[in-house]
C-alpha cells in the first residue's frame, strides 16, 4: 500500500522546514505536508531583521523560499495537501482527503494562527501597519503612533516594549481594567508615552496603501472615535492548530514536549509555535525543528 | 566610575551574537566581550550547510561576520578583551586585565572548547579533514574513508551517523571495549561499513593541503600503522569554558539553566554550548541567545 517514510512533518513554517533540512540531510526519508504555501506566519511578515545571520533584513516570503529550497536540496519530498487525520501506532498513518501515508516517526509543526479582531480593513492591511508581534516589528514604528489591542500580559508587555520605539502608544482594551500581572500594569502606567482607552473596541481600519486610522467604539458611552495612527498591534490571543492532535498531552491547546521535542506519544515530536513554550520567534522555531529531527533520528536508531 | 550597562554578554559566538542582536534591538545598552575574534567554534568550520535560511552553504567566518555586523547595526558595543573575573550582586561587575565594567544583567555565552587529541598535525588540519561534529560535516565525506576517535556515546552515535555517508568508517578506541550505551554499540556492530580498532591511539596526522593519513599505535602490541583516509572525527569530549563561573550551579562543568536561560543567580543568564543541553548546533545556540536576551529584558522591566 502506501510508501513508508522515516519522518513525516506536518507544517511548512520555519520549524517544519528546519526539521526537514536536518532530517533529510541525515538521510532520513522525509515528507513534509503544507496545506497552503511554505512559510507559515512569516509569509505575512514584511521584513525579518532579527533572524541571526541576515544582517540585511529579509522579506518573510523570500526567507520561506530559502528554507524550502534548502530542504529540497537535501531531498525532502513535499505534499501540498491538508492533513485531516492521524492514527498513532507502531507506525503512524497520516491521512489527507486524497490519500494516506505511513511513517516511522512524526514531527508536528502545524503552528498557530493569530486570533483576528474580525473587523473591516484587518485582512487588507496585514503586514501594512497591522502586526501581531512587537519584538518582530516595533523598530519599524520609530517615532510613530501605534495602538495596541488587548488586555492580557502580552498586550501590556508589548505596549511597554513599543513605548521605547513609538512616539505614542495607545492601549485599547474592551474592559475597565487589565488582566495583566500587576507589576506589568504598574510599569505601563509609569511610562509617559503610553495612554489607555478603556471600554473600547476596534471597529474599522482605514487607509489607502497602509493603515492610516482606526475607528473605535466606547462600549459604555456608545461614542465612536477615529484615531489617526501608523500601526496597530493586536494581542488578543493565538490559536494553536491542534485540532488533529487531541490524542496528545496538551496545555491550553498547545502540545506539551520536553526539551527534545518529545510529545506524550512515542515517535511523535512537536516543534515551533504549536508547542508550549516561552518565546515564539523564527529562530526559536528553527532551533526546535533541528532538535525534533535529531530526536526522530535517534529514536529510529534505538 | 564605570559605565552601567543593561546587558553584558560574554562570548562572541553565535549564541552571544544572537543575544546581542536581540538585546540591542530591544534598546538595551549592550556590551559584548570577545577575547579573540567573533565567531567562536564556527570560525574553524569551513562550510555550514544546515543553518536554516542559507540554502547555499556559508563559510563559518563569513557567517560570523554577518552576525557581528547585524549586532553592530542595532548598536551593540564590542570589547575585545578577556574577562577574568565576575562579581555577582544587585549589579554585576565584569573585570578584565585592563578595566572593570558594571551591568544590570549578564549573559554568559562563553562556549566550549573541544578536547584536542594533542597530536602532530591536528592544529594544522583543523577544518581541512579534521572535524569535531558529524551532524555538521558528515555530508562532506560522501563515499570517503573516515576515522572516528573516541569510545563514548558520541563517538559511537556519530560513527553510525557517518556510516550513512562515508564508504568506510574506522572507529578507533584506546580501550578494548566501548563505554557507549549497549543499544548504540549493538547498532554500530551491525553496520557493515564500520570497522573497529581497539587498544589504539592516534599518533600523528599527515597530509599536504589536507588530511591524507593517520598513524595509530596499538597500546598492547606497540605496533604502529598508517591508515590512509580523508577525514578524522574526534569525539573525546568538550571542555566548557566555565572557569569564571563556578559560583553558578554547574553539572559536569556545564551551566544549568531553565528553558528561559535563567541560571541559579538572579539576573544572570547562560546560552549556547556552555549550558547543559542536548543538541549543540549553530541554530540552537542562536535560539538560546534570543531567549536569553528576552529574559534579560523582562528581568529589567520587572
Amino acid at each position: 500500500m502506501e510508501k513508508l517514510y522515516d519522518v513525516i512533518i506536518i507544517g511548512g513554517g520555519p520549524s517544519g522546514l528546519s526539521a526537514a533540512i536536518y532530517s533529510s540531510r541525515a538521510k532520513l526519508k522525509t515528507l513534509l505536508f503544507e496545506k497552503a504555501a511554505c512559510g507559515g506566519q512569516i509569509i505575512i511578515t514584511d521584513l525579518i531583521e532579527n533572524y541571526p545571520g541576515f544582517d540585511d533584513a529579509i522579506n518573510g516570503y523570500d526567507f520561506a523560499m530559502k528554507l524550502e529550497s534548502q530542504a529540497k536540496k537535501f531531498g525532502t519530498d513535499f505534499a501540498f495537501e491538508e492533513v485531516i487525520e492521524i492514527k498513532d501506532g507502531k507506525t503512524k498513518i497520516v491521512k489527507t482527503a486524497a490519500a494516506q501515508y505511513e511513517t516511522k516517526s512524526l514531527i508536528i509543526a502545524a503552528g498557530t494562527k493569530v486570533r483576528p479582531m474580525g473587523i473591516k480593513g484587518e485582512k487588507e492591511f496585514m503586514g501594512q501597519g497591522i502586526s501581531y508581534c512587537a519584538v518582530c516589528d516595533a523598530p519599524f514604528f520609530k517615532n510613530k503612533t501605534v495602538a495596541v489591542i488587548g488586555g492580557g500580559d502580552s498586550a501590556v508587555q508589548e505596549s511597554i516594549y513599543l513605548s521605547k520605539f513609538a512616539k505614542t502608544v495607545i492601549a485599547i482594551h474592551r474592559r475597565d481594567s487589565f488582566r495583566a500581572a500587576k507589576s506589568l500594569q504598574d510599569k505601563m502606567f509609569s511610562v509617559s508615552n503610553i495612554s489607555v482607552k478603556y471600554d473600547c473596541i476596534p471597529l474599522e481600519i482605514k487607509g489607502s496603501q497602509k493603515v492610516e486610522s482606526l475607528i473605535i467604539s466606547n462600549l459604555k458611552t456608545k461614542e465612536q472615535e477615529e484615531i489617526f495612527l501608523d500601526g496597530i498591534f493586536v494581542f488578543i490571543g493565538l490559536i494553536p492548530n491542534t485540532e488533529n492532535f487531541n490524542f496528545l498531552n496538551l496545555e491550553n491547546g498547545y502540545i506539551v514536549t520536553d526539551e527534545n521535542m518529545q510529545t506524550s506519544a512515542q515517535g511523535i515530536f512537536a516543534c515551533g509555535d504549536i508547542r508550549k513554550k516561552q518565546l515564539r520567534q523564527v529562530v526559536t522555531a528553527a532551533s526546535d525543528g533541528a532538535c525534533a529531527a535529531v530526536s526522530a533520528e535517534r529514536c529510529l536508531v534505538n
